[in-house]
């Protein structure tokens, strides 16, 4: 099959791969899309510890089902699927709480096993039995159902959240996950939505996604208008999308007291966070990590996607052969759009 | 009437004051007991901009009805009471959300109006309607009552925690603070409770309100320690009930993923954290802060203190005459036991 | 002043009365715009142990501060504020914990106080203390004002569900109340809403509030109906507000395993409910009561109405002057059109 | 091997069994304790459509792995464990929630497969993948692990309720269940706990268990009483464990507003109970459904035992061989003690 290996730092190459027979327990996976994650584009520039050379890389992944182990249940040849990121071991304390991306192994598809970049992508044993392998409607797109595994890591941290209808929420970064908070944030009845974003294309589309009132940090000052917006309180809820430990700290001036925030990115290694804990002390704010999805947050936003409860269209903004995957890693790292996927069956 | 006045940093008088006439709205309490709490220690030291000279201190009081004006309801002469600490504006959002605590006034007993050390404090019309004012059964001892105050804040910090039974729970200083934190959470059913202490005589008595293990932080690694003690996975939750933005990092890497963090103490002003946030994004950790308490809090810990649900008599280690306020200041600064509480009826 | 008078069972009187003096610590009320709630109808045709005749009834309130008492704060002639029903004592555990609804006194606007079908109404001092007497936005239409007390129990039943974005959630019955669920469940994004009602007129504006299915029962098997759209699986929340013991035992029976059921309406004092319990145990359900609302949830009501953030005016269908209350009450009785409004100002 | 069967209604037989070839899924299990459950004696009396004959019944199952297929992983032979009751189908999604008592297939050991009354027991491809097999310490005893199985579901019912340190709580009927609710009870620190029972036995029993109150209803009014020992409001919490329409209807006298009522016990088939849904309505209640235990809730509860964080000794009053099953069955029905184990290992 073709593929396109991650041989070393910022090198991907298109290759042939030999597929290996399939072991009873396992499922290839025609892959139709996978989008380019974040993460994909740290590895491919700093290497991870998680991951060794050649390898495919590639997490968010929809597909078909070409063919199946015989000990493989509830699934059939032809199945259109999208798949969770994390492989639980499905033993550890965490995948007994249905929490399998704590799971204490932390295997991921396109870290520790090939993924998705690539015509066929093999599910192993874990994957089947304890990972998210989550069946599509006819009518679901193949290039939106992949992105239900970025959607699942936002309703995770919306579930941690726990907004109310009405409150006012400010959401810092305006790229996919961004985009996708404020969407969501729409659907459930938020009161304002605030976004805070430097470029001004994106204020545009966070504005179309549902955004009350869009900040330019550059132009305004981002605490002050909000408190201006707050009656002076300050917001309910604060979603920090951008790897930056300035707007780390810089949110806790603008909550209001017993707000909360939500740690979304994480840092580049070896930044550490400046913090004013005193203002989460007296405050009582409450500061929350979210990372990943669970098996059940996967099933819920493909359910979302399904039903066609959330639009997904626009957060596509760039196709590519599995040829240019190259291209779309350039154009992630560029800031082109929103979100780059590669669909393996496009022509060149 | 007798009462020691703050007239100035590191100074405190006593003095005579004249009682001045109540109004139809206020109360006058006959104190009977009046804790030394720490941030009454730092006014004492450094100030406070809410605190002008001269100004009696004290919020942790339990007394009785003298006199009262004729608008008064609900309370008679010579019923005995606690106080909370806070008094509320009762028309601010967070007071009709009841969180007065968080009021935007920012009233407390002690600094704004005078407080505890005196023989007699009047409570004014707020706080008669909207503060914490909780009668006492007959047989609660007023030195155990004036300590609900403290009581309560580490109900609500418990609150926030929601430590459920079985969990391991790792505590951080083991003053009259992290004392109480302890006895509750044996009472609650706290799996392992994991005391952090350098000083040995603080150890013991850990030991004795009920801690599982305790770790000297000079002789152990507390993160190692912990570890050991909970196969690898961290502990559950963890409470900073000591002034250091060191101890504020280094629970971060104690946690299992998804564990919760309460930072209890505040710390001095001129101090920030260095944090490893990336640990609360990709653990998912909790941190919560908490401050004060709510009145509901303040009921409960005066209901759990007349039912002897609480054991407090552990926690009151010394005892003074109104006249001796300063040497009950220079015992709690010197950490001589855990609690010094100053009875005004008391003979010098 | 003009007011209208339930002088006996059955029996509403226009007259007119003396307005006492005010004292020092109550509001006189002017009333633009009073609601015809389902209770005043009970009462009206079959009296009520609270409500001593002659009495003034209405609790769903709207007007302008016409005078106040000296010591009332936070309040200025001319504020045009809408009122919440309950009057809380301020000193029970219930009202401490900011549950008023339930404040061991039972005090309601209308019932042991008189009420809004009237010209003016005194808000006496518990109320100006402890209940929701709320600010207007000067756009705020006074009709929709008054709606907020209603909007508020609606608000506290949610509360009390926890609906989740994608939900699937059916209501029995689109009366005011039934329709008020339905705008606010499609406010905050549940998955689907199902309309369970007879007349043909109310299924329709189930649709232009935003149910997505409309279930005659007259047609349909309501249970069947359900199953068929959640998958086999049943619903995920049930709301109950047609007052009807058949209808409260047969929801059980739609219920996905794990569901939450609000039991909104009360029944006639002589109807039990043959309830087939086994299904609640091992479907693992949540039954849950309602019943009026707290300050809080009557201040979130006012909020959402002040900034348009639910739109009231589908709900006011009838509007009368205070002459001609007793055609708003035979109004309501024929379940004609939604809710009426007597707006004392208005004309007969 | 020896083994127990329900060859019809009202008929256990003991018989010789031939083990049939472990498939490589699955696991044999020696079986070392097995415990007595009311649905036991249920199935024995009455049938249950899911129950064909012959059946070896018995759910409440620990012992020692003695054979495993090769695709077994993370057991080895010799590995003590205790068994939750589902075997959950890992693919539905109340599996995918972890909820794998309400998994769309219904299976439970004993019911639709052989279970525990027997030397062995064959642990299917289900049960190893998605069921709860937990493992014991070395000094756990096998006939206290095989009641993890009751404990989990009473965890279960306590998570359902949430009671808070200080509440009161009232458990209807001491048998084994209401045994250990008012065990755990008392751990988590529940402020006051009554029980109501009518055997004088099982009152001494609930004191020594930890009931604060014990009332006999034959000789007192329950709600009465109650009432008095909670000033007039109410309990905070109910717990029903006795299959009785009138209990349930009764407690919701006995609650306090906003209050919360869980029903554990069953009723037989042909009952239904005349409620008083106005209570609910009025006063806000929750009426909460329990069944079963997820595979989560059993591992807790088999921790519990292992740290002897709960000493289950007390419950296990009558043990047998397993010739004398049926006079272990005999015992249950005769509310002999509390529980009773069957041994297969002693002698008869």
């Amino acid at each position: 099959m073709k593929a396109v290996e991650l041989t070393g730092v910022s090198r991907l190459e298109v290759c042939s791969r030999e597929l290996a027979p399939l072991d009873e327990h396992s499922v290839l996976l025609k892959v139709e899309a996978v989008g380019v994650c974040g993460s994909d584009l740290r590895i491919y520039r700093n290497g991870d510890p998680r991951v060794s050379f050649p390898r495919i890389m590639g997490h968010e992944i929809a597909g078909t089902i070409a063919d199946k182990g015989k000990e493989v249940r509830g699934f059939e040849i032809g199945d259109r699927v999208a798949l969770g990121a994390h492989i639980p071991c499905g033993v550890c304390r965490y995948c007994i709480e249905g929490q399998g991306q704590h799971c204490v192994k932390g295997w991921t598809i396109g870290y520790q096993f090939d993924g998705g970049f690539a015509e066929y992508v093999v599910l192993n044993r874990e994957m089947m039995l304890n990972g998210s392998v989550c069946e599509l409607e006819d009518h679901t797109p193949f290039d939106e159902a992949c992105l239900a595994e970025p959607l699942s890591c936002v309703m995770n941290g919306l579930k941690r959240l726990s907004v109310r209808p009405g409150e006012t929420v400010v959401v810092f970064g305006v790229g996919a996950i961004g985009g996708m908070f404020i969407s969501l944030l729409k659907k459930m009845g938020a009161g304002k939505i605030i976004a805070v974003q430097r470029s001004e294309e994106r204020r545009k589309l966070a504005w179309k996604l549902g955004a009350d009132i869009c900040i330019d940090p550059a132009q305004n000052s981002v605490t002050e208008t909000i408190l201006e917006h707050t009656g002076g309180y300050g917001c309910d809820v604060s979603i920090v999308t951008v790897p930056s430990n300035e707007v780390q700290n810089q949110t806790l001036t603008a909550m209001r007291k017993q707000g909360r925030v939500l740690f979304f990115a994480g840092l580049p290694k070896h930044l550490t966070t400046e913090l004013n804990t005193n203002s989460i002390v007296y405050k009582e704010l409450s500061l929350l990590g979210v990372h990943g999805a669970s098996r059940l947050d996967h099933q819920d936003a493909v359910k979302w996607i399904n039903r066609k409860f959330i639009d997904m269209s626009p957060f596509i903004t760039h196709r590519y052969s599995l040829e240019d995957t190259e291209k779309a890693f350039a154009a992630t790292e560029q800031k082109l759009g929103l979100k780059s996927v590669v669909l393996p069956s496009r022509k060149p």
